[in-house]
């Protein structure tokens, strides 16, 4: 295979892969950062965004930051307690790298969105789970391992979650839970890594508050992304902590030799902003995809055989599907493949190769018609 | 002091500080970046670079770098071997990420860009220098300092090295010692991490080919960036390396799960590139930055006195001062800004507190009058 390519994700012509947890290019907002391309480059503004940026972050973008957060996140975010990053997978790099060693331990949900672990291998750390229920991660199982990992001179250095709209389940950490959390991590001194990656992403608001809520316990760092919201190509989104843990990532090296992090995209997502046009593109896909949860819930109900079950999510982008116990989803999944159409298997979202019976379906990367003829094709590969 | 900045580097009023290593905002090509996000919003070409981006970064973008390159470097440059970065900081701080463990050494040039020190730190990494001569590292000493090593049981990982007009010497490594150190770090099984930041800001040309030029070796990764030849905010550079090197990067959990890096802002470079205005801006730059040496040159022999000595740079952004052996640079640097003027002191270049007696001078972040007004004061520092 050439290694020339224009996406990360090329799927095969014929297949319909609802495996795939990316946004289609039917919701990307092309006109309006065009628009503000055109603002951007039309003042001598750029005489800073071309500059080596300010370590935290550009600082227009930071005030127009956290006046949008003020709003979506229903709570007053200060525009010194934010950090501009290339997105929440470079996030949870940086904080790697700041904030552990080589064969320290971090907590994940099982599941959890099995890219992470990638960026937590890379900096030798192992990942051990804790098993979620209705309300998020069982946060009495994670005092239990806490505790056994402090007894074995281990202590969990990172607790790493995705709290609202969890990939691959869809399920939200309750409100109860997130203040739990806070305090369990806090008594072990672990330091929570809060993946906010769909939390404006609600169809059914109002949900839980964002971790962002518990950032004066000073050992919450909540990462937020404009991929989901606005486009992923951008590369940018933010780290909302106490002053202290800012200060030691912008103490990295990274920052000190290259400074603030995209400076001259930042400047284009801040045009975004103080037009009014991310709230309102926010708020146009949250129609867009609360349609698509009704066309994929109504054509599983249609097609997918008993013995199946799912919870209808109320926001992020999947759907998470119990098949009968035993089953084996990565087989299903050699049989969807036969019949064009694909998904993601259970284990590969497991810290220990569990979760073999469920699969996940996303409804962000196609449009109804698609959905529809994908997850037909899903019910034929079940009944087969 | 307030976290709400809006550049890296603030300097004070009434302040000329000739340590700043950044280009002024007069040679920031605002214009033709605005020209570009022009072209980028105006076709459906947006539907790829808003979406997650290929792995190894945008395939326009490196079909269109690598003819950048194969005329700049003249060299062939193959668009497969290249993989897109958010410039040498982040190019280094993934290097290390995926080439190295903690407490493995590096080795560096003595003097060398005391940021990328930083880098290293981050990842537990030590850094032991090697001397430079006119004609860049000395490939013996090196030599020896591998074997050293290797007879400790703690074998160099990286060799990090900055071959065109080194920060802060401007000193380059000649051809022959260019092939000599792919020998010997290709013997000592050592990655040689050329920062090729300044190779193509040559005020005198024809100097050595790039470190580019033995990328077959399968131990060379060679960094380039637009932070210097087009402006620092992009947040955008390049490797060129094997396939085998690149393909590990590739892997890491930051590129598997965030994809390939920067894919608007490298749609944006693909259009300057394309457009023919990159070659240009580089060609603008070079005779801004002839010029400016020469201002700085003669206005350091009118004004330093006897006994201090420095070689004019044939490209880069440095002059570096010897002072009298015995001086201090850093009671010279607390003198100087007494005045009104700052440098940076040799010793922040050397991984052992050397290099005391030397400063730092940039012509690159002020005009003419500034430069000639702040090497007047730093005479009136060194004569007080």
């Amino acid at each position: 295979m050439t290694t020339i390519q224009y996406r990360q994700v090329e799927v095969p012509e014929g297949v319909i892969d609802l495996g795939v947890g990316q946004p289609d290019a039917s919701v990307f907002p092309a006109a309006l950062l065009g628009r503000a391309a055109a603002a951007c480059y039309a003042t001598d503004a750029s005489d800073e965004f071309l500059q080596y940026g300010a370590d935290y972050g550009d600082g227009h973008h930071r005030v127009a930051l956290a006046g949008f957060l003020t709003d979506a996140y229903n709570l007053a975010v200060d525009p010194e307690l934010l950090f501009t990053t290339n997105g929440n997978s470079q996030a949870l790099d940086l904080v790697c790298t700041m904030f552990t060693r080589h064969d320290d331990v971090v907590v994940v949900e099982e599941p959890t969105y099995f890219l992470a672990r990638g960026i937590l291998a890379d900096h030798g750390l192992g990942a051990i789970g804790v098993p979620l229920d209705e309300d998020g991660m069982r946060v009495d199982l994670l005092e239990l391992t806490l505790e056994k990992l402090a007894s074995e001179g281990r202590p969990a250095r990172l607790i790493y979650v995705i709290p609202a709209f969890n990939n691959p389940t869809g399920i939200s950490l309750s409100a109860e839970r997130r203040a739990m959390l806070a305090d369990v991590a806090e008594r072990h001194g672990a330091l929570i890594v809060a993946d906010e990656v769909y939390h404006l992403l609600d169809y059914d608001p109002p949900g839980p508050p964002p971790m962002s809520a518990w950032v004066d316990r000073g050992n919450v760092i909540s990462m937020g992304t404009f991929s989901k919201i606005l486009a992923p190509g951008l590369r940018l989104g933010w780290i909302h902590a106490s002053s202290e843990i800012l200060a030691r990532l912008v103490s990295s090296g990274l920052v000190a030799s290259g400074g603030g992090l995209n400076p001259v995209t930042s400047a284009l997502v801040t045009e975004v902003i103080r037009s009014g046009d991310l709230a309102m593109n926010i708020e146009s896909l949250r129609r867009e995809y609360r349609r698509r949860v009704d066309v994929m819930d109504r054509a599983l109900r249609a097609n997918i055989p008993e013995g199946v079950t799912w919870r209808r999510p109320t926001g992020g982008y999947f759907f998470w599907l119990a098949l009968p116990e035993g089953s084996d989803g990565e087989s299903v999944r050699s049989t969807a493949n036969e019949v064009g159409v694909d998904v993601r298997h259970g284990s590969l979202f497991s810290s220990h190769g569990g979760m073999r019976h469920h699969i996940r379906l996303s409804f962000a990367y196609y449009l109804d018609d698609e959905i529809v003829e994908g997850v037909a094709r899903m019910g034929r590969a079940l009944q087969a």
